[in-house]
């Protein structure tokens, strides 16, 4: 997803606040980024060339770094010494992990776009993105077991393991209506807020500031919700040349999102026939991507996942009250509004 | 694989020795393998049904659980604790690796038939073998952090990462008969030997005997390489009824294995290009498969391949030497003598 300059729908808006805020928690912490790219590019190192190749492709396609990133960030926030780098290669980890798991779900979802560009899979192919996958999650334990942490190894494991509940428990609630918000909610802290969590809790621990990895976790939890509801609405709300996202992409896969269930629950009986047959029953028509945003326009379903969004928002805002103030936690703060800032 | 009772093949003779052998070594650890597969049901638990559904057809298809047995015995022939259980959870670990794997190349495979069973993908789809073989990963390196060694970890997270180049070097080597016979071998050590290796290494891990971790990873990295050899030279010669598995996969996936390369090199121009037509350019009709095996039989690749798995076995065997005479030591030497009995 890159700059939002623009979009053809209502609730998107300029989003130069968030874009601004996002940028200056990269300016604060420049060197420590710059220094976790290195590292990513370090270790994606092997005798085997389509391993670099490819993998190479998905990162250099470049996206936002925003879970690195939040290592890095609660690392400083917990006043981690200035010369210390272990941040930086945890961060570089939790990276990994999160490229294992576009790999795979790319190959889940058939997907041929990733941030704008053809996909792993498309260029690559399916098999070598599922072992390019493996080996960036096994790499991503090696490093750990290199900072030789038991801890960040335990949390990034358990993370691990329910982003991949998150995931199976999406391919089984694909096509099914009668997925509830909660179950749905389920789905979001699994595959998403489970490891802006984690990011953020590890670096409370390379800071050795144990008391403050509950807020931490609080304050990525709550962010990773809000920025995969505000995902789930710019499926149908993204202009698709500036997002770099195919608009749609949910709908033709049958996902259950929120802004599907809001509109299927608000509809009368034509509409939720309608919702049956495209999501359910996936039998869809040219016309039925366009019918199915008007019904989630009239429904008023963007706005109200993005409303959600801010609250989950807030609440991670809200996490970090007990923190001093400095320029690195206004940022954070700041952070948590872009999520909903980048869809208004 | 099953139990091999006959074979179509002249080189596949009844292996009561071979089987004797296995039954041996699992009788002599039955407890600690009871205790492991208990392991291996208890932790595929997740609140998601469909994790323990999938990982429980792949798991209840059985297999030797020849991996988790080499960390049993590796550990007790190191004089582990009668009472210590670290053995039995890390070699449940070991399986999980293992099973994640078999998940993931099924799928990159196109398999429908594992072990004479429908293959998980076929069954479940390609989708929810991919993410239940990542949560069967993931949910390895938790059970390893619970054991709390970070040699462990070093050992089995460097084997993943192996096991991952070694599938990618499969791919890139796939139709491709300029490969070299030192090529072929690298591909069998990833894919295969490394968590043979690991797995033994480990033994000694627990048991506290570095100076055993050496000798140990050797019996485990020569038993791989000849096991895997076997296996490539059954894909041309096993009898499928006996052994649950189709004959010809490798030949129809254009995988390039010893026999392949074998024959390829003895043959003359006519043969070379019919290697070429089937194995390089995919292009391959019904009669094809019997005229491999036919020219695979003329210039006696299977038993060429039987016999470099018989040096890597004895390379096994002679690895224990240094190990005091025992019951357990010579079960281990007679199952590397196995792998390649169970093809003659």
């Amino acid at each position: 997803m890159g700059v939002l300059a623009s979009s053809s729908h209502p609730a998107v808006a300029t989003a130069a606040q968030g874009e601004d805020a996002l940028a200056a928690l990269l300016h604060l912490l420049r060197d420590d980024m710059a220094a976790c790219n290195r590292t990513i590019v370090a270790q994606m190192k092997s005798p085997v060339a389509l391993i670099p190749q490819l993998a190479a492709h998905i990162v250099a396609a470049g996206g936002k770094r925003l879970r690195p990133l939040l290592t890095l960030a609660a690392a400083r926030l917990c006043g981690y010494a200035v010369e210390g780098q272990r941040h930086v290669q945890l961060a570089a980890c939790v990276e990994f992990i999160h490229t294992a798991t576009l790999l795979h779900d790319d190959v889940v979802d058939e997907s041929r776009l990733r941030r704008g560009l053809e996909s792993a899979n498309a260029v690559f192919g399916n098999k070598a993105s599922v072992l390019v996958g493996d080996f960036l999650f096994a790499r991503a334990f090696q490093l750990m077991v290199r900072d030789g942490s038991l801890e960040v190894l335990a949390i990034l494991s358990q993370a691990a393991a329910t982003i991949a509940e998150g995931e199976v428990l999406q391919l089984v609630t694909q096509n099914d209506l009668s997925t509830s918000e909660a179950r749905y909610l389920d789905v979001v802290q699994g595959k998403t807020a489970a490891l802006f969590a984690a990011a953020c809790r590890i670096g409370a621990v390379v800071a050795e500031q144990p008391a403050r990895e509950a807020a931490l976790s609080e304050y990525g939890q709550n962010l990773g919700i809000a920025f995969q509801l505000v995902d789930d609405a710019l499926d149908y709300a993204a202009d698709q040349a500036v997002l770099g996202k195919t608009i749609g992409d949910d709908f033709r896969e049958g996902k259950i999102t929120l802004p599907v269930l809001l509109a299927y629950h608000a509809g009368d009986a034509a509409e939720r026939a309608f919702w049956e047959r495209t999501i359910e029953r996936s039998e869809q028509r040219a016309e039925d991507l366009a019918h199915a945003l008007a019904l989630i326009g009239t429904h008023r379903a963007i706005e109200a996942t993005i409303d959600r969004a801010a609250q989950y928002a807030a609440a991670a805002a809200a996490a970090l009250a007990g923190f001093p103030d400095s320029e690195l936690r206004r940022s954070l703060i700041e952070v948590a509004g872009y999520t909903t800032h980048r869809a208004r």
